[in-house]
């Protein structure tokens, strides 16, 4: 079985293994109090422009997720997201299981925008009402699109002006910086943002993932929570020592770079092959829909995850590209696809 | 420095660094649904014969208390622990924070027993107070010491006859497996308890704790719980092929022994010394009291915790071995050691 | 101001201040172990045919819903209720609060069905999403409507069938229960929900309401949850003599008739003014859009809400009349809205 | 069965039920957006001498103590209490259920001092454990003593230095302003205590409590976290309208006054028969021992609370005196007592 299900299905790169492989006898002290971990919030405070920023390394998404989020907001307080937004519909409700409900805003692509925001705090107006304090976006969204420079300004703004927190979910913020639709640079991130989280999992480490502080106001005491909520790893050396490989020779972006090339062949030749696409192909995932016998026939072969309910003889598909995946593989799911179009 | 801080200074045995690499470039499925985990899981369960019990990993151990106790418990309920429990101290409220009452019992060797349980029992009986439903104890004990086979079954009695659940800290349980102190054998842990864990951090693993579920009524919807606590991580094989290692020819009791034996040769040492022991030595953690001018002199050259409040010119420390402590480390500590007590 | 803006804007029935004077220098145990509270409970099960359910008397609506829900629900689990739900929109994230998701089905009437259940259902197969367990539905609903006893009976079955409990916000009961819309008997109540409860603050009482606990696995422990919510009233008697009150004489039915008798006096006026209802008016809240200009002028005289957006002049009102309304003020309400949309 | 079970009894002073009674048909806004409810906070706010503080009614202390620690402390603050304080015993675990953990001390006489506190704070100095951010103290205490002024003071004057809140639980504040031993003016809670309450329901109030922020911090969005927690009475004016009668003329000290003289006299008798006082005798909860036998047949005839447990032939009782208790009731308790006391 070849697998496009997701970009975590292989191990790591191979730099990290011999990083982790070269340090592994040190003697360092517990908890992220380590060199490692030091020197790796230092390069990623140096490449997105933020030295006055804290970094922290944790261990996934959603624990970033769960602990950004209840750590800055107050008990009446809530979250904005997109009804599609990983912390609305894939954390099994680890945002409310911390005491905060989720306020959802419609969109068609997996991005907010001032106005859907703007929606969401008017039908907030009274105090039997929870009280929006956050936005939560994703780069790359969770429907693969990513969002422009001018689009994360414009939210932004609205949040600074409306005293929201703009918190930004980077599980895929590789893709999104290497991407061609994405003009977006590192130093934006901290520039537009209070606070971010810097996706190792799907990036190449074996895992981990930085959270980035730009907003003083949300600082202090962010140990105490990653503690609380289990997530301060006893071994935090190993967090650093992966963030320091990715972030020394920019392997980060070599390895983003990789993984849109290959969904970027792969979105080439289905285009060729007249499939259609449920979502712009802007980054490492791809949606796109396939007669229901197809697609049926593919996964006998490839692994890859449904996507949306089936209906009218059509499925939708997602596939996913990682640092990992050769070309021969994209190649392989082009041929096999092409000729069951054709048989059809 | 060379420390004797934690069993989690250094990285993990070699075998493990080893499989990690060998499987690098395996695709597997995301979340502990892989063939590495469900062959851990099976060599767990014929190793502490419960074939029937379910088998999670988890990435830390305050992370598996936290889910485990919260999982279980109901709005109203609490967990019995020691004083000096995990779950008590060193947790940040990790169990509170999920909103649930720890009721403590005052014990002075780390350990609970019927008597200490049944007094906390009895100052519980109104509906002003919350109902403690769960006994937590940790083997080894935060203070180095075991429970034997004769104590654990008095306590799983006592929990049996009054409903309340059993549940094992064993973040060092190898340790407490391989004490000469300790005659509960793997198979006693599935039989007396409801559920408890197995620590691989801090005995040799990079990272991960397997929890064993025993009680079925503990088994449904657990990983839904662990995905809402930010804990499925998403290359779940990094805990499979960990505990696959460590189980396949009884790594995790070979790394045990050697912490064990390195810890006993310092207590030897220590005893020759006229040191004073705190708690008794019987695993890899030492408390020992130091005139407060030598244990200062000690830090400049190892790494220790310092263990309770100074007074009357005499300090507390905890010293703990681990899998990769040297015999050298041991006999440098103690000739330093002798030199400063005989300068005295 | 003549207040049609709630059914709590006046006190209470003279019945209910006379048992309390009457009772006032009694001395009783708090905390509703008391005679007032068994007989009330005993009322109450006699009426709704429910001799072996529980009842326990609460102070209010938000409390009955949050203790009820998060007693019922374990951590991973979420309750089903329609957009415009009370717990979704007016309680400020009690739900949530305490660690559960609200998962909603868009309606336009208020209304659940199991078309609309199924659908939540089918949208939350994966162990990364919240697996829903309850079914929350209020009669009458937020916008003013009812439920047949087909529409419940539907619901029911459903739920029983799909392993989800019912449970019924009766914060209106009373107008539900002599509204003509609604054939559902007090003992359907009982017959077909989990839990329900029994709405005395918008009927006629001072405060509080009466939570009835059908299903025998709901029942254990329910007194804990209530006093850890702060919900456990000290002069607990004080439910219970009005309760007594309310079913002694079915003075609780006496009071809705008049409620829904002056709202309906009300929607047959509405009617012949040629007003646009934006519900069926089926029980004592009625829903009705005015020229903007007309509603801002009644608003200087009668007390409302107003409801939803304003929009093409149009603005949206709430009118609700209580055991306390007098006919002259639904007269008066009529006579000058009628002059003021002539004179437009 | 004559009771001196607890404070709350009986109903309510005649005054209030007077009160309600003639403004039952008056039509109010809901939520305590009313008159009485101003007027009774301007009441409140110039006798103890705050006039910028903010007064919220609520309906219950525990409801009070949950609301206001949970408000005021982050997810990873913790609130310190005596052992025996309310929040700590009778509350069901009421705080931790909202997440946070009580950290106790250990005091002979049911007060906290600096020195008790800040043995606390030096236990808690690490990012693995919380971080005490508020103090709980009652007063009358939960075992019937009250602090004096110099101590009130102590304690402030440590929390400010010590950036910590100061909270105190005035379920009784009304006897304690009334004690003989009890030197502390209304001014002085405002002026020392950063929020503390004004019990009803223990004084003479069918039910409520007077809620005082006097520290800005901790004005915004009270009223959120009142609705979201199920508090926010509709018919709020009910609050209203008894603390305007309890302060409108001092009603609420006369009342407290009665219950400490009719304690005073009952305490006087009791140390006339030699009976042993487990606590100071300095407010209108008493706590003795008796002879088991003696004390098992006065509960044949009045109700009292058994306290701690039973040992050595002893039995511990509290009697409580309320603001209904008439003196034939401690006479006809003396000379009962007096006579089996004789005959043993």
């Amino acid at each position: 079985m070849e697998s496009f299900r997701c970009d975590y299905a292989e191990g790591c790169a191979p730099q990290i293994l011999e990083a982790l492989q070269k340090s592994n006898m040190e003697q360092t002290d517990g908890y992220g109090c380590d060199d490692h971990c030091y020197h790796a919030a230092k390069l990623i405070k140096e490449r997105f422009a933020c030295q006055n920023a804290d970094v922290h390394f944790l261990v996934g998404g959603t624990q970033c997720n769960q602990i950004v989020i209840s750590s800055f907001l107050r008990p009446w307080q809530s979250v904005i997201a997109c009804q599609t937004g990983h912390i609305n519909v894939h954390e099994t409700g680890a945002i409310e299981s911390l005491g905060h409900k989720v306020c959802t805003a419609v969109s068609d692509n997996g991005k907010l925008n001032p106005q859907l925001i703007q929606q969401v705090l008017q039908e907030h107006e009274s105090e039997h009402m929870v009280v929006p304090a956050m936005v939560y976006i994703s780069n790359t969204t969770e429907v693969g699109t990513v969002y422009t420079l001018a689009e994360l300004q414009a939210i932004s703004g609205f949040c600074r002006k409306n005293g929201l927190l703009l918190y930004l979910d980077g599980a895929r913020i590789g893709s999104a910086l290497c991407s061609d639709a994405c003009d977006i640079q590192p130093e934006d991130y901290a520039k537009y943002c209070d606070a971010f989280y810097i996706g190792g999992t799907k990036n190449g480490a074996l895992f981990g993932e930085a959270v980035v502080l730009v907003n003083d106001v949300l600082k202090p005491n962010f140990r105490h929570m990653i503690k609380q909520q289990g997530a301060l790893l006893a071994k935090g050396r190993l967090l650093g020592i992966q963030f320091e490989e990715l972030f020394k020779d920019d392997l980060f972006f070599k390895l983003a770079e990789h993984e849109n090339k290959m969904a970027a062949m792969l979105a080439q030749g289905l285009q060729k092959l007249g499939v259609t696409f449920l979502f712009p192909a802007q980054s490492n995932q791809l949606f796109i829909s396939l007669p229901q016998q197809v697609a049926n026939q593919m996964a006998t072969t490839y692994g890859f995850e449904w996507w949306g309910p089936k209906q009218n003889g059509m499925a939708g598909l997602r596939l996913v590209t990682s640092f990992a995946t050769p070309s021969q593989r994209v190649q392989a799911f082009l041929n096999d696809l092409k000729i069951l179009l054709q048989a059809k």
